[in-house]
């Protein structure tokens, strides 16, 4: 069912699908398990022991680090960034030029049915265009991160951030406003390269 | 000493204990390490990458996902779900039908004696009988989480919490309590399979 | 370019860079990463899947567990251990006798330049010698933390911790003093093995 392929060297020897599509100039690196469906597109690096889920899609131009875990169908756009130990959660949908620092957790649940009769409302977080979120973020479930807003370290976000806001603490709340110079500029990362 | 079991593709190339004794109807996945004298039951999935160390006692029906480490002789009993990252402590008690989510930390000792003199008092935590701690929580050592609690995201659990509390926060204090229809019912229980 | 090094057994097929230098009497694990230019000294533990990215310099009697990071350039002194999962950030600097819990976070900027104009102050924190940081804590750039001072669980470190000082919280404040028994005493230390 599945197919080994080994890239050129010893350190890249990776898991891939055979239902799986990996565009052009992309970076696998050794033990990456990438499951059926998944879709990558052009000049994206997928940082060792990193593991994505049936039904992944990820734009172009994406730089994912080591030890990262992208459950079932999570959505990834373009020109975004994500860092070691991250955890996307099923059904989370990541708008373009995002940036995730390390350790993010994100769950896609507010509720455990685990050997419960309830139904669970199952849902990831929405973050948006031109977000930023710091290293060992905590995000809660079917959350809006809203465009060129800015989450803290270590923050647990448990409400929407609305557009352009900072938000930290534990739980977090606004702290401030991203200055307009913050603000992604579609021009500006048109015309950056990803490395 | 150790010995290299490959499994029936590609993926599941993993490395076992000739001491070690797993039961039928197990999933054991890429890259998963399991040391000496490691006993695993029945139908149990053992995801991607994760370390189960010595002495570790795994019970029927147990499904633990990708990443996740057990330290030495921690005991897991049956009917349960660990999600991934998970680190879970030296001698740890984990009774059956308990629920732990994505990156929950657990440790053994509330002091560091390293290049120190003074004796340890080393216990992991007690987790019993229908429990669910949700995910990004850390529990310190040797704090009992009773039947059918409920621990929420990211809280900080540094004293015992009672039967049927729902505790979070950081620290978590309580905030209520779990109602009735989501206690675990043996029957019920019972006539669940795991998947 | 690189190089695939067998252990004496299945458990230790690691990969190893041929710019890398390794000590005596070293165990290197199943799935460690090693790139250019690493140095290892003797006598240390290098635990399963743990990554150490280009040059960073690792002293005598070292033991580094399980799904660590270590990025760019982070200098770590000798008599040392650093428990599963931690994340060293580029250019920290951890001095001799320092012991750092599971899952500890450091990062190594405060602003996240990701797609925008401005430059980066970076730089990692310093951890000074005998210091005790434990498990689950998050540690910012720059942050030096003082000498024999000891940091709590999943702690939130957002400033220098002074010399001999205790900090939890989050964010963390002073709550005590590293009574002198419990101050690393260079006899003691030198007169210790690692194991």
């Amino acid at each position: 069912m599945k197919q080994a392929v080994d890239g050129t060297d010893e350190r890249q020897t990776y898991y891939v699908s055979e239902t799986a599509k990996i565009g052009s100039n992309c970076d696998i690196r050794h033990g990456v398990i990438i499951e059926d469906d998944v879709v990558i597109g052009d000049n994206c690096f997928i940082g060792e022991y990193t593991f994505l889920r049936r039904g992944v899609h990820i734009g172009n131009n994406v730089d994912i680090r080591q030890f990262c875990y992208f459950a079932e169908e999570a959505k990834v756009g373009s020109y975004i960034k994500i860092f070691q130990y991250s955890n996307i959660a099923k059904w989370t949908v990541i708008e373009d030029f995002v940036y995730i620092g390390a350790r993010v957790l994100m769950v896609n649940t507010r509720r455990i049915a685990f050997m419960r009769e309830y139904k669970l409302d199952i849902k990831g977080p929405h973050i948006k265009r031109g977000a930023r979120i710091a290293s060992g973020a905590v995000i809660l479930p079917a959350v809006t991160i809203g465009e060129n807003a800015l989450v803290g370290m270590a923050a647990l976000i448990t409400k929407d951030v609305p557009d352009r806001q900072i938000w930290f603490g534990v739980p977090a709340i606004k702290r401030g406003n991203v200055p307009e110079a913050e603000c992604i500029s579609e021009n500006l990362a048109k015309s950056k390269n990803r490395k």
